[in-house]
């Protein structure tokens, strides 16, 4: 048996207001006065002075805005490095990410892009990743994700959604400013935690779990559940707990694996573009079979929060649609034997799959 | 208000058998066939082949062997560097520290004093140290000090017990592999295990407390109920747990601080040379008006577990032997102002710790 030699992000700098420590982190990582910080910021924040005006640039810094209303794609990444290198006079300082999964992952791949050849769907997988990343830094401005943590950059490529596993994908620095999530509107903040949610429920339920994955993951899933059940926080306090939640729940699957929500929500985005964290809900919807429990209580919090989840998503699809999902979701193998076990080919079908999305 | 930039322990192995990847790991970081690896082992494993077997040594590598029956000490530290120094013909790849706190500390500062002039003591304090160390490793064999994740390594030096603080102090790589700890007698067991518990307590009690190391605070401490005060888990899963919960005990400290117990225990090491581990126990047996339902808990996990604690240690010292004590407990500044906040020199005086000096 081999274990993975996990790679965690070596520098963390936690706290309300943290945020306003950036210029003086990235001061001492400048490689020269020709090597610019690209700043990759969720586009919702342009014009907003509160965060761009705590943002110094200097030399050839450039600030570029990206707009998270659709999930990541590998060309996006390409357009992004090819865009950065053109107008760089030399390779930058470093890539830093502002905003939620989407912007972190984005910065994640464009870090890695920049040193190593070819286009993005080309690393789609598992340590395919020959160079080191350029330095970049990861600052979430919503809190669920756990993409501040992960390996992983998940992508919608030509071919498939798929991530870019790798000892080079995590961040260098990760700035967790609870600050920094308090404009976040209820049904995305509701959406992107239970990401985190789901995130504990498949490592905690799968069968990679070992005791590091099950110490963090019972963690994130205790402050879940005093945040989203319980009804006893302050607003700062939920919102520090939900930030440490998505981080204690990316290291649970970071060591271990997701599953079968997952993996269905990665049918869902591919085809239909449907966003991450609200796919998670659709699908969670219906997978009592497979997480009873863990069903329950997210119906519960639904319940609570007055969230409402969109149905009849699958409605109109035609066969060829469905097989399309059904694909891209089997295609996740490791996802599927977190879940299932080794045997998981002779317990999910094609037609079980089938069944499930009919339903969302 | 500005906040620490945690440096966090790189990479990270977790899994029963995980130790033999050592061999694997080292292999690529080894810097020429001049260079060697140092390998800082407890000398309780001497002549044991269940661990030395499974180390390969190459070139000019070489196994130190270190008694840990002694706290660790800057002199010691000063004597290991000279003779790596003086016996490499190269600075070395690596030292790799195999063991409790003793040997994971003295390798830690091993590692640095190789590539910072002048002695061990010249660090003893806040981010004194200038240059990176070079590579190291750190294998626990005995679980809940927390040193494998923490950014200190405590000596007690000529003047002073104190740690050597820096974000250098760190290890670039840990294995934890729970194996490791089987052959652990029992009050040692018992001893290290509440060093995790009495960090939690103190973290989670101490004004420095943030949402960071309270989530890994909580959950070391629920840990190391499940371990020390229920009777529902085997002896692997137990030890998995404990292993994790001096990992999470060591991230709650590292984001905030220890507290009293730890400033008079190491009063009690300075001047006696009492091991940490006991030296806690034997100072939180006494400290109900600091830490209540700690004190209360921790009597109830050593009843359950039938530990002797040593009684009268003090009994025959001299006016001016509990003054030394005194000095190095008060000396430790950010101890006492975590657990009693920034007026704490109004509340402990001199005659205070005395009298709870005179009790143990």
């Amino acid at each position: 048996m081999s274990y993975k030699n996990f790679p965690m992000v070596p520098r963390v700098i936690f706290g309300r207001g943290s945020f306003n420590q950036l210029n003086d982190i990235l001061a001492i990582k400048r490689l020269s006065i020709n090597a610019p910080f690209i700043f990759l910021i969720d586009d919702v924040f342009k014009g907003d002075p509160w965060i761009t005006s705590r943002i110094s640039l200097s030399y050839d810094d450039r600030i570029i805005f990206v707009s998270a209303k659709e999930e990541p794609k590998t060309s996006q990444v390409d357009n992004l490095v090819e865009d950065i290198i053109l107008k760089s006079k030399e390779r930058p300082s470093g890539i830093i990410g502002i905003g939620g999964g989407t912007l972190l992952d984005l910065a994640k791949a464009v870090s890695i892009l920049i040193t190593n050849d070819g286009i993005a769907e080309d690393y789609q997988g598992w340590d395919l990743v020959k160079n080191p990343a350029i330095y970049h830094v990861g600052i979430p401005t919503i809190s669920g994700t756990g993409s501040e943590v992960s390996r992983t950059t998940i992508l919608t490529g030509p071919e498939r959604k798929l991530g870019i596993n790798s000892d080079f994908t995590p961040f260098d620095q990760v700035v967790l400013d609870p600050e920094l999530t308090k404009d976040v509107e209820k049904d995305q903040w509701f959406y992107t935690g239970m990401d985190c949610y789901v995130h504990c429920i498949e490592s905690l339920q799968g069968t990679y779990l070992n005791a590091f994955s099950q110490s963090y993951g019972e963690k994130a899933l205790e402050l879940c559940k005093e945040i989203f059940l319980d009804d006893t926080l302050s607003k700062n306090d939920s919102a520090d707990k939900l930030m440490m939640a998505s981080w204690h729940g990316g290291m649970s699957i970071a060591y271990s694996q997701v599953g079968v929500a997952h993996a269905m929500s990665y049918g869902l985005s591919y085809l239909l573009g449907v966003k991450h964290g609200i796919g998670n809900c659709i699908v969670f919807e219906h997978l009592e079979d497979y997480y009873p429990e863990g069903v329950a209580m997210y119906k519960a919090m639904r319940k609570k929060h007055n969230i409402t989840i969109p149905e009849g998503i699958c409605a109109n699809l035609s066969d060829s649609e469905f097989e399309i999902m059904i694909d891209v979701a089997l295609g996740l193998e490791p996802l599927w034997e977190n879940a299932l076990g080794k045997n998981w080919k002779k317990t999910i079908t094609k037609q079980k799959l089938k069944a499930l999305y009919q339903k969302m």
